[in-house]
Protein backbone atom coordinates (compact mmCIF):
# COMPACT_ATOMS: atom_id res chain seq x y z
CA UNK A 1 0.00 0.00 0.00
CA UNK A 2 1.58 3.54 -1.38
CA UNK A 3 1.31 6.92 0.72
CA UNK A 4 -0.70 9.62 -0.95
CA UNK A 5 0.67 13.29 -0.28
CA UNK A 6 -1.74 16.02 -0.95
CA UNK A 7 1.02 18.87 -2.08
CA UNK A 8 0.20 22.26 -2.46
CA UNK A 9 1.77 23.79 -5.90
CA UNK A 10 1.40 27.29 -4.78
CA UNK A 11 0.62 30.17 -6.83
CA UNK A 12 1.93 30.02 -10.30
CA UNK A 13 5.70 30.80 -10.53
CA UNK A 14 6.92 27.11 -10.44
CA UNK A 15 9.83 28.31 -8.04
CA UNK A 16 7.03 29.39 -5.59
CA UNK A 17 7.04 25.18 -4.46
CA UNK A 18 8.36 24.42 -1.70
CA UNK A 19 11.27 21.67 -1.15
CA UNK A 20 9.41 19.10 -0.08
CA UNK A 21 7.13 19.61 -2.54
CA UNK A 22 10.03 19.16 -5.23
CA UNK A 23 10.96 16.16 -3.67
CA UNK A 24 8.11 14.35 -3.48
CA UNK A 25 7.52 14.87 -6.92
CA UNK A 26 11.06 14.31 -8.29
CA UNK A 27 10.07 10.39 -6.04
CA UNK A 28 6.38 10.39 -7.14
CA UNK A 29 4.97 7.22 -9.42
CA UNK A 30 2.03 9.02 -10.14
CA UNK A 31 0.93 13.01 -9.48
CA UNK A 32 -2.74 13.55 -10.25
CA UNK A 33 -2.91 17.73 -10.78
CA UNK A 34 -5.31 20.49 -11.24
CA UNK A 35 -6.06 22.97 -14.48
CA UNK A 36 -3.73 25.71 -12.77
CA UNK A 37 -1.01 23.73 -11.88
CA UNK A 38 1.93 25.00 -14.14
CA UNK A 39 4.29 23.15 -16.47
CA UNK A 40 7.33 23.90 -14.97
CA UNK A 41 5.64 22.03 -11.63
CA UNK A 42 4.61 19.42 -13.35
CA UNK A 43 8.08 18.71 -15.25
CA UNK A 44 9.40 18.14 -11.42
CA UNK A 45 7.54 15.02 -11.34
CA UNK A 46 10.75 13.39 -14.02
CA UNK A 47 9.28 9.98 -13.51
CA UNK A 48 5.92 10.21 -12.42
CA UNK A 49 2.41 9.21 -14.87
CA UNK A 50 0.39 12.60 -15.14
CA UNK A 51 -3.25 12.77 -14.53
CA UNK A 52 -5.23 16.06 -15.51
CA UNK A 53 -7.92 15.97 -13.05
CA UNK A 54 -9.22 19.53 -14.49
CA UNK A 55 -9.90 21.41 -11.44
CA UNK A 56 -9.87 24.96 -11.72
CA UNK A 57 -10.36 27.61 -8.85
CA UNK A 58 -12.31 25.39 -6.78
CA UNK A 59 -14.87 24.62 -9.46
CA UNK A 60 -15.71 20.86 -10.47
CA UNK A 61 -15.12 19.92 -13.72
CA UNK A 62 -13.90 16.46 -13.11
CA UNK A 63 -15.99 14.79 -10.87
CA UNK A 64 -15.00 14.87 -6.91
CA UNK A 65 -15.86 11.14 -6.30
CA UNK A 66 -13.52 10.27 -9.14
CA UNK A 67 -10.84 11.84 -8.25
CA UNK A 68 -11.48 10.51 -4.50
CA UNK A 69 -11.55 7.26 -6.02
CA UNK A 70 -9.04 7.57 -7.88
CA UNK A 71 -6.56 8.35 -4.78
CA UNK A 72 -7.14 5.66 -3.16
CA UNK A 73 -6.67 3.07 -6.29
CA UNK A 74 -3.35 4.56 -7.13
CA UNK A 75 -2.56 4.09 -3.27
CA UNK A 76 -2.87 0.63 -4.03
CA UNK A 77 -0.25 0.19 -6.97
CA UNK A 78 2.13 2.96 -6.24
CA UNK A 79 4.16 3.77 -3.64
CA UNK A 80 4.33 7.24 -3.66
CA UNK A 81 1.29 9.11 -5.84
CA UNK A 82 0.76 12.69 -5.50
CA UNK A 83 -1.89 14.86 -5.47
CA UNK A 84 -1.02 18.29 -6.58
CA UNK A 85 -3.55 20.98 -6.02
CA UNK A 86 -2.78 24.54 -6.66
CA UNK A 87 -2.54 27.48 -4.01
CA UNK A 88 -2.18 25.60 -0.68
CA UNK A 89 -4.16 22.57 -0.16
CA UNK A 90 -6.11 23.33 2.96
CA UNK A 91 -7.58 26.92 1.79
CA UNK A 92 -10.79 27.01 -0.66
CA UNK A 93 -9.97 23.44 -1.94
CA UNK A 94 -11.55 20.29 -2.09
CA UNK A 95 -9.30 18.40 0.24
CA UNK A 96 -11.38 17.37 2.87
CA UNK A 97 -13.22 15.17 0.90
CA UNK A 98 -10.21 13.53 -0.67
CA UNK A 99 -8.84 13.16 3.05
CA UNK A 100 -12.00 11.48 4.34
CA UNK A 101 -11.81 9.05 1.43
CA UNK A 102 -8.46 8.27 2.34
CA UNK A 103 -9.27 7.71 5.73
CA UNK A 104 -12.14 5.61 5.32
CA UNK A 105 -10.28 3.42 3.08
CA UNK A 106 -7.37 3.07 5.04
CA UNK A 107 -4.78 4.87 2.94
CA UNK A 108 -1.97 6.21 4.59
CA UNK A 109 -1.49 10.44 3.81
CA UNK A 110 0.33 13.16 4.35
CA UNK A 111 -0.44 17.25 3.40
CA UNK A 112 2.11 19.38 2.14
CA UNK A 113 1.49 22.90 2.26
CA UNK A 114 1.34 25.77 -0.58
CA UNK A 115 1.99 28.96 -1.18
CA UNK A 116 -1.99 30.70 -1.23
CA UNK A 117 -2.22 33.85 -3.50
CA UNK A 118 -2.94 36.52 -1.47
CA UNK A 119 0.33 35.66 -0.17
CA UNK A 120 1.67 35.41 -3.20
CA UNK A 121 -0.39 39.00 -4.18
CA UNK A 122 0.93 40.48 -1.21
CA UNK A 123 4.68 39.66 -1.95
CA UNK A 124 4.08 41.07 -5.83
CA UNK A 125 2.28 44.18 -4.53
CA UNK A 126 5.27 44.80 -1.89
CA UNK A 127 2.40 45.34 0.76
CA UNK A 128 1.60 43.41 3.82
CA UNK A 129 -1.56 42.43 4.27
CA UNK A 130 -1.29 43.38 8.13
CA UNK A 131 0.43 46.74 9.04
CA UNK A 132 1.23 48.28 12.75
CA UNK A 133 -1.86 50.81 13.64
CA UNK A 134 -3.57 50.01 10.41
CA UNK A 135 -4.31 46.17 10.21
CA UNK A 136 -3.85 43.57 12.49
CA UNK A 137 -6.51 41.32 11.27
CA UNK A 138 -6.99 39.82 7.59
CA UNK A 139 -10.09 37.49 6.50
CA UNK A 140 -10.00 35.09 3.39
CA UNK A 141 -13.00 34.30 2.05
CA UNK A 142 -15.07 33.15 -1.28
CA UNK A 143 -18.07 34.56 -1.90
CA UNK A 144 -20.76 32.38 -4.00
CA UNK A 145 -23.64 34.72 -6.09
CA UNK A 146 -26.88 33.04 -5.48
CA UNK A 147 -26.89 29.62 -5.97
CA UNK A 148 -28.42 28.75 -2.97
CA UNK A 149 -26.15 25.51 -2.30
CA UNK A 150 -24.97 25.78 1.41
CA UNK A 151 -26.34 27.85 4.03
CA UNK A 152 -22.98 29.40 5.06
CA UNK A 153 -22.94 31.40 1.74
CA UNK A 154 -23.47 34.59 3.08
CA UNK A 155 -21.41 34.54 5.95
CA UNK A 156 -18.55 35.99 4.47
CA UNK A 157 -19.84 39.58 4.63
CA UNK A 158 -20.25 39.84 8.46
CA UNK A 159 -16.46 38.68 8.79
CA UNK A 160 -15.07 40.49 5.64
CA UNK A 161 -16.76 43.63 6.66
CA UNK A 162 -15.53 43.62 9.97
CA UNK A 163 -12.03 42.53 8.95
CA UNK A 164 -9.32 44.86 8.32
CA UNK A 165 -7.72 43.42 5.24
CA UNK A 166 -9.91 41.06 3.14
CA UNK A 167 -9.41 39.23 0.16
CA UNK A 168 -11.54 37.45 -2.06
CA UNK A 169 -10.88 34.66 -3.70
CA UNK A 170 -12.51 33.22 -6.96
CA UNK A 171 -14.60 36.39 -6.60
CA UNK A 172 -14.00 39.05 -9.44
CA UNK A 173 -16.16 37.68 -11.50
CA UNK A 174 -19.14 39.12 -9.08
CA UNK A 175 -17.18 41.87 -8.03
CA UNK A 176 -19.98 44.28 -8.33
CA UNK A 177 -22.02 42.19 -6.43
CA UNK A 178 -19.76 42.05 -3.33
CA UNK A 179 -18.74 45.81 -3.71
CA UNK A 180 -22.33 46.32 -3.16
CA UNK A 181 -22.18 43.70 -0.04
CA UNK A 182 -19.35 45.09 1.92
CA UNK A 183 -20.69 48.35 1.08
CA UNK A 184 -24.15 47.36 2.87
CA UNK A 185 -22.74 45.65 6.12
CA UNK A 186 -20.84 48.97 6.32
CA UNK A 187 -17.32 49.33 4.19
CA UNK A 188 -16.51 52.27 3.24
CA UNK A 189 -16.96 52.84 -0.60
CA UNK A 190 -13.14 54.66 -0.58
CA UNK A 191 -11.79 51.95 1.02
CA UNK A 192 -8.81 51.11 -1.55
CA UNK A 193 -9.39 48.03 -3.75
CA UNK A 194 -6.57 46.37 -5.76
CA UNK A 195 -7.50 43.19 -7.84
CA UNK A 196 -4.57 40.98 -8.77
CA UNK A 197 -4.73 38.59 -11.66
CA UNK A 198 -2.16 35.50 -12.38
CA UNK A 199 -0.26 36.80 -9.55
CA UNK A 200 3.54 35.68 -9.99
CA UNK A 201 3.08 34.46 -13.36
CA UNK A 202 4.57 36.67 -16.36
CA UNK A 203 0.99 37.88 -17.30
CA UNK A 204 0.38 39.46 -13.74
CA UNK A 205 -2.04 42.32 -14.01
CA UNK A 206 -3.30 44.59 -11.38
CA UNK A 207 -6.31 47.13 -11.37
CA UNK A 208 -6.54 49.35 -8.87
CA UNK A 209 -9.71 51.17 -7.76
CA UNK A 210 -12.16 51.63 -4.73
CA UNK A 211 -15.03 49.43 -3.23
CA UNK A 212 -16.90 52.08 -4.65
CA UNK A 213 -15.24 52.05 -8.40
CA UNK A 214 -15.62 48.21 -8.17
CA UNK A 215 -19.53 48.53 -7.99
CA UNK A 216 -19.30 49.07 -12.39
CA UNK A 217 -17.19 45.95 -12.18
CA UNK A 218 -13.42 45.29 -13.15
CA UNK A 219 -12.30 44.06 -16.20
CA UNK A 220 -10.39 40.56 -16.06
CA UNK A 221 -8.24 38.60 -18.83
CA UNK A 222 -9.54 34.83 -17.56
CA UNK A 223 -6.25 34.63 -15.25
CA UNK A 224 -7.34 33.32 -11.59
CA UNK A 225 -7.62 36.48 -9.57
CA UNK A 226 -7.92 37.83 -6.07
CA UNK A 227 -9.32 40.78 -4.59
CA UNK A 228 -7.32 42.68 -2.25
CA UNK A 229 -9.75 45.17 -0.40
CA UNK A 230 -8.69 47.90 3.13
CA UNK A 231 -6.70 50.59 4.22
CA UNK A 232 -3.24 48.78 3.80
CA UNK A 233 -3.35 49.51 0.00
CA UNK A 234 -3.77 53.23 0.29
CA UNK A 235 -0.71 54.37 -0.28
CA UNK A 236 0.04 51.82 -3.28
CA UNK A 237 -3.94 52.92 -4.82
CA UNK A 238 -2.25 56.56 -5.03
CA UNK A 239 1.61 56.40 -5.92
CA UNK A 240 -0.68 54.38 -8.74
CA UNK A 241 -2.87 57.50 -9.54
CA UNK A 242 -0.56 59.56 -9.52
CA UNK A 243 1.04 57.58 -12.40
CA UNK A 244 4.29 56.98 -10.63
CA UNK A 245 4.79 53.55 -11.56
CA UNK A 246 7.51 51.72 -9.44
CA UNK A 247 9.21 48.26 -10.23
CA UNK A 248 6.62 46.54 -8.72
CA UNK A 249 3.77 47.92 -10.62
CA UNK A 250 3.92 45.90 -14.15
CA UNK A 251 0.46 45.90 -16.12
CA UNK A 252 -1.16 48.44 -13.67
CA UNK A 253 -4.60 49.62 -14.83
CA UNK A 254 -6.34 52.93 -12.54
CA UNK A 255 -10.05 52.69 -12.25
CA UNK A 256 -12.02 55.62 -12.44
CA UNK A 257 -12.50 56.26 -8.38
CA UNK A 258 -12.47 58.65 -5.58
CA UNK A 259 -10.36 57.79 -2.35
CA UNK A 260 -12.37 59.12 -0.17
CA UNK B 1 24.16 48.77 -5.25
CA UNK B 2 22.68 45.06 -4.44
CA UNK B 3 19.45 44.08 -3.99
CA UNK B 4 17.28 43.24 -0.94
CA UNK B 5 15.25 40.24 -0.40
CA UNK B 6 12.79 39.67 2.13
CA UNK B 7 11.96 36.01 2.56
CA UNK B 8 10.07 34.12 4.17
CA UNK B 9 11.41 30.92 5.69
CA UNK B 10 8.65 29.46 6.66
CA UNK B 11 6.84 27.72 9.65
CA UNK B 12 9.59 25.76 11.04
CA UNK B 13 10.76 22.65 8.93
CA UNK B 14 13.72 24.08 6.81
CA UNK B 15 11.92 21.92 3.90
CA UNK B 16 9.40 24.13 3.61
CA UNK B 17 11.09 26.84 2.51
CA UNK B 18 10.30 27.42 -1.10
CA UNK B 19 12.64 26.68 -3.92
CA UNK B 20 13.07 30.51 -4.95
CA UNK B 21 13.62 31.06 -0.98
CA UNK B 22 16.56 28.49 -1.51
CA UNK B 23 18.17 29.39 -4.01
CA UNK B 24 18.69 33.01 -3.19
CA UNK B 25 20.02 31.56 0.34
CA UNK B 26 22.36 29.80 -1.39
CA UNK B 27 23.77 33.17 -3.64
CA UNK B 28 23.67 35.50 -0.88
CA UNK B 29 26.39 37.54 0.69
CA UNK B 30 24.80 38.24 3.90
CA UNK B 31 21.34 37.17 6.00
CA UNK B 32 19.80 39.12 8.53
CA UNK B 33 17.76 36.52 10.52
CA UNK B 34 15.12 36.06 13.14
CA UNK B 35 15.02 34.09 16.35
CA UNK B 36 12.87 31.25 15.21
CA UNK B 37 14.47 30.62 12.01
CA UNK B 38 15.76 26.85 11.71
CA UNK B 39 19.51 26.59 11.74
CA UNK B 40 18.86 24.07 8.99
CA UNK B 41 17.14 27.01 7.06
CA UNK B 42 20.13 29.15 7.63
CA UNK B 43 22.74 26.61 7.18
CA UNK B 44 21.21 26.38 3.14
CA UNK B 45 23.17 29.97 3.35
CA UNK B 46 26.36 28.40 2.91
CA UNK B 47 28.73 31.25 2.21
CA UNK B 48 26.92 34.51 3.75
CA UNK B 49 27.80 36.51 6.72
CA UNK B 50 24.88 35.80 9.45
CA UNK B 51 23.76 38.54 11.32
CA UNK B 52 20.60 37.34 14.29
CA UNK B 53 18.57 40.07 14.31
CA UNK B 54 16.68 38.21 17.20
CA UNK B 55 13.16 39.08 16.58
CA UNK B 56 10.76 36.57 17.83
CA UNK B 57 6.90 36.11 16.89
CA UNK B 58 6.90 40.04 15.73
CA UNK B 59 7.92 40.92 19.13
CA UNK B 60 10.96 43.67 18.58
CA UNK B 61 14.31 42.19 20.71
CA UNK B 62 16.19 43.97 18.17
CA UNK B 63 15.45 47.62 17.58
CA UNK B 64 13.59 47.66 14.18
CA UNK B 65 15.08 50.94 12.95
CA UNK B 66 18.67 49.24 13.53
CA UNK B 67 17.28 46.46 11.05
CA UNK B 68 15.87 48.56 8.73
CA UNK B 69 19.31 50.82 8.92
CA UNK B 70 21.19 47.61 8.35
CA UNK B 71 19.61 46.30 5.23
CA UNK B 72 20.22 50.05 3.69
CA UNK B 73 23.64 49.98 4.68
CA UNK B 74 23.89 46.00 3.60
CA UNK B 75 22.90 46.91 0.17
CA UNK B 76 25.64 48.89 -0.47
CA UNK B 77 28.23 46.54 0.15
CA UNK B 78 26.62 43.01 -1.20
CA UNK B 79 25.29 42.04 -4.01
CA UNK B 80 23.10 39.79 -2.66
CA UNK B 81 21.23 41.00 0.50
CA UNK B 82 18.36 38.30 1.87
CA UNK B 83 16.67 39.54 5.52
CA UNK B 84 15.27 35.93 6.05
CA UNK B 85 11.41 36.11 8.33
CA UNK B 86 9.69 33.48 10.18
CA UNK B 87 6.65 32.22 8.44
CA UNK B 88 5.26 34.61 5.52
CA UNK B 89 7.33 38.47 5.51
CA UNK B 90 3.13 39.88 4.66
CA UNK B 91 1.66 38.17 7.32
CA UNK B 92 1.92 39.49 10.78
CA UNK B 93 5.78 40.73 10.19
CA UNK B 94 6.93 44.26 10.26
CA UNK B 95 8.24 43.71 6.68
CA UNK B 96 6.43 47.04 5.30
CA UNK B 97 8.71 49.10 8.01
CA UNK B 98 11.76 47.42 6.18
CA UNK B 99 10.42 47.96 2.89
CA UNK B 100 9.33 51.83 3.21
CA UNK B 101 13.01 52.54 4.66
CA UNK B 102 14.49 50.53 1.46
CA UNK B 103 12.26 52.33 -0.71
CA UNK B 104 13.08 55.38 0.36
CA UNK B 105 17.00 55.06 0.08
CA UNK B 106 16.09 53.88 -3.37
CA UNK B 107 17.49 50.27 -3.03
CA UNK B 108 16.06 47.42 -4.97
CA UNK B 109 13.68 44.86 -2.85
CA UNK B 110 12.08 41.79 -3.82
CA UNK B 111 9.55 39.86 -1.56
CA UNK B 112 9.44 35.82 -1.78
CA UNK B 113 6.39 34.56 0.29
CA UNK B 114 6.61 31.90 3.00
CA UNK B 115 4.13 29.26 4.18
CA UNK B 116 2.71 30.62 6.79
CA UNK B 117 2.08 28.51 10.11
CA UNK B 118 -1.80 28.59 9.93
CA UNK B 119 -1.34 26.83 6.80
CA UNK B 120 1.31 24.60 7.97
CA UNK B 121 -0.78 23.81 11.12
CA UNK B 122 -4.04 23.06 9.02
CA UNK B 123 -1.73 20.23 7.06
CA UNK B 124 -0.42 18.83 10.43
CA UNK B 125 -3.52 18.29 11.85
CA UNK B 126 -5.81 17.45 8.69
CA UNK B 127 -8.25 19.70 8.47
CA UNK B 128 -9.13 22.51 6.01
CA UNK B 129 -9.32 26.10 7.19
CA UNK B 130 -12.11 25.84 4.85
CA UNK B 131 -14.83 23.25 4.16
CA UNK B 132 -18.03 22.56 1.88
CA UNK B 133 -21.35 23.68 3.65
CA UNK B 134 -18.76 24.52 6.86
CA UNK B 135 -16.87 27.19 5.90
CA UNK B 136 -15.95 29.52 3.29
CA UNK B 137 -14.25 32.28 5.34
CA UNK B 138 -11.14 32.24 8.13
CA UNK B 139 -10.05 34.91 9.84
CA UNK B 140 -5.96 35.46 10.84
CA UNK B 141 -5.43 37.64 13.44
CA UNK B 142 -3.40 38.99 16.03
CA UNK B 143 -5.20 40.23 19.10
CA UNK B 144 -3.38 42.76 22.21
CA UNK B 145 -3.93 42.84 25.28
CA UNK B 146 -4.21 46.03 27.08
CA UNK B 147 -1.41 47.47 26.03
CA UNK B 148 -3.02 50.68 24.15
CA UNK B 149 -0.27 51.06 21.81
CA UNK B 150 -2.82 51.33 18.46
CA UNK B 151 -6.20 51.90 18.40
CA UNK B 152 -7.04 48.78 15.74
CA UNK B 153 -5.95 46.39 19.11
CA UNK B 154 -9.86 45.63 19.60
CA UNK B 155 -10.84 45.57 16.07
CA UNK B 156 -9.70 41.66 15.37
CA UNK B 157 -13.04 40.66 17.62
CA UNK B 158 -15.68 41.95 15.18
CA UNK B 159 -14.07 39.86 12.27
CA UNK B 160 -12.99 37.01 14.14
CA UNK B 161 -16.22 36.13 15.85
CA UNK B 162 -17.89 36.54 12.26
CA UNK B 163 -15.51 34.17 10.58
CA UNK B 164 -16.35 30.39 9.99
CA UNK B 165 -13.00 29.79 10.67
CA UNK B 166 -10.28 31.76 12.98
CA UNK B 167 -6.51 31.45 13.70
CA UNK B 168 -5.01 33.48 16.33
CA UNK B 169 -1.29 34.54 15.92
CA UNK B 170 0.93 35.06 19.07
CA UNK B 171 -2.35 34.62 21.51
CA UNK B 172 -1.84 31.30 23.23
CA UNK B 173 -0.53 33.10 26.21
CA UNK B 174 -3.71 35.61 26.79
CA UNK B 175 -5.90 32.48 25.25
CA UNK B 176 -8.34 33.08 28.29
CA UNK B 177 -8.92 36.55 27.66
CA UNK B 178 -9.58 36.14 24.08
CA UNK B 179 -11.89 33.17 24.60
CA UNK B 180 -13.96 36.17 26.90
CA UNK B 181 -13.34 38.29 24.09
CA UNK B 182 -15.10 36.00 21.15
CA UNK B 183 -17.96 34.31 23.82
CA UNK B 184 -19.11 37.96 24.57
CA UNK B 185 -19.06 38.82 20.83
CA UNK B 186 -21.23 36.11 20.31
CA UNK B 187 -19.47 33.08 19.57
CA UNK B 188 -20.60 30.05 21.18
CA UNK B 189 -18.37 28.39 23.99
CA UNK B 190 -18.75 24.74 22.25
CA UNK B 191 -17.16 25.74 19.41
CA UNK B 192 -14.29 23.72 19.05
CA UNK B 193 -10.42 24.57 19.74
CA UNK B 194 -7.20 23.08 18.73
CA UNK B 195 -3.95 24.83 20.17
CA UNK B 196 -0.86 23.63 17.95
CA UNK B 197 2.68 24.38 19.14
CA UNK B 198 5.91 24.68 16.96
CA UNK B 199 3.68 22.66 14.31
CA UNK B 200 6.07 21.31 11.55
CA UNK B 201 8.92 20.50 14.46
CA UNK B 202 9.55 17.64 16.06
CA UNK B 203 8.65 18.61 19.17
CA UNK B 204 5.11 20.05 17.27
CA UNK B 205 2.29 19.52 20.52
CA UNK B 206 -1.60 19.87 20.25
CA UNK B 207 -3.98 20.85 22.99
CA UNK B 208 -8.02 20.31 21.89
CA UNK B 209 -10.55 22.22 24.17
CA UNK B 210 -13.28 24.64 23.53
CA UNK B 211 -13.46 28.12 23.80
CA UNK B 212 -15.21 27.49 27.30
CA UNK B 213 -12.77 24.99 28.08
CA UNK B 214 -10.25 27.98 26.67
CA UNK B 215 -11.26 30.10 29.61
CA UNK B 216 -8.99 28.09 32.00
CA UNK B 217 -6.07 29.25 29.82
CA UNK B 218 -4.08 26.93 27.45
CA UNK B 219 -0.55 24.85 28.90
CA UNK B 220 2.16 25.77 26.90
CA UNK B 221 5.71 24.66 25.96
CA UNK B 222 7.32 28.04 25.36
CA UNK B 223 7.20 27.86 21.26
CA UNK B 224 5.21 29.82 19.15
CA UNK B 225 1.66 28.82 19.01
CA UNK B 226 -1.92 28.93 17.27
CA UNK B 227 -5.31 29.18 18.61
CA UNK B 228 -7.28 27.67 15.03
CA UNK B 229 -10.65 28.15 16.58
CA UNK B 230 -14.28 27.04 14.67
CA UNK B 231 -16.33 24.48 13.29
CA UNK B 232 -14.21 22.36 10.89
CA UNK B 233 -12.30 20.95 14.13
CA UNK B 234 -15.47 19.45 15.66
CA UNK B 235 -14.46 16.18 14.66
CA UNK B 236 -10.70 16.43 15.03
CA UNK B 237 -11.57 16.83 18.67
CA UNK B 238 -14.48 14.72 19.11
CA UNK B 239 -11.69 12.05 18.03
CA UNK B 240 -9.36 12.97 20.60
CA UNK B 241 -11.71 13.18 23.10
CA UNK B 242 -12.64 9.23 22.06
CA UNK B 243 -8.88 8.89 22.44
CA UNK B 244 -8.64 7.62 19.49
CA UNK B 245 -5.58 9.10 18.29
CA UNK B 246 -3.97 8.60 14.43
CA UNK B 247 -0.80 8.79 12.58
CA UNK B 248 -1.65 12.69 12.68
CA UNK B 249 -2.23 13.19 16.88
CA UNK B 250 1.15 13.22 18.16
CA UNK B 251 1.62 14.47 21.55
CA UNK B 252 -1.85 15.81 21.71
CA UNK B 253 -3.42 16.76 25.27
CA UNK B 254 -7.83 17.19 25.60
CA UNK B 255 -8.54 19.67 27.79
CA UNK B 256 -11.56 19.11 30.39
CA UNK B 257 -14.26 20.89 27.81
CA UNK B 258 -18.18 20.10 26.42
CA UNK B 259 -18.35 20.25 22.75
CA UNK B 260 -21.83 21.43 22.97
Amino acid sequence: MGKVYLVGAGPGAPDLLTLRGARLLAEADIVFFDALVHPGTLALAAKAKKVAVGKRCGQVSTDQRYINGHLVDAAQAHAVVVRLKGGDPMLFGRAQEEIAELETAGVEYEVVPGITAALAASAQLGVSLTRRGVARSVTFATPRVGDGEDESANHWVGSAANADTTVLYMAAGHAATHARELIAAGKSAGTPVICIESATLPEERRVATTLGGLLRGIPGNGGPALLCIGEVYREWLADAQRMRPDAGQRQTTVEQCSLN
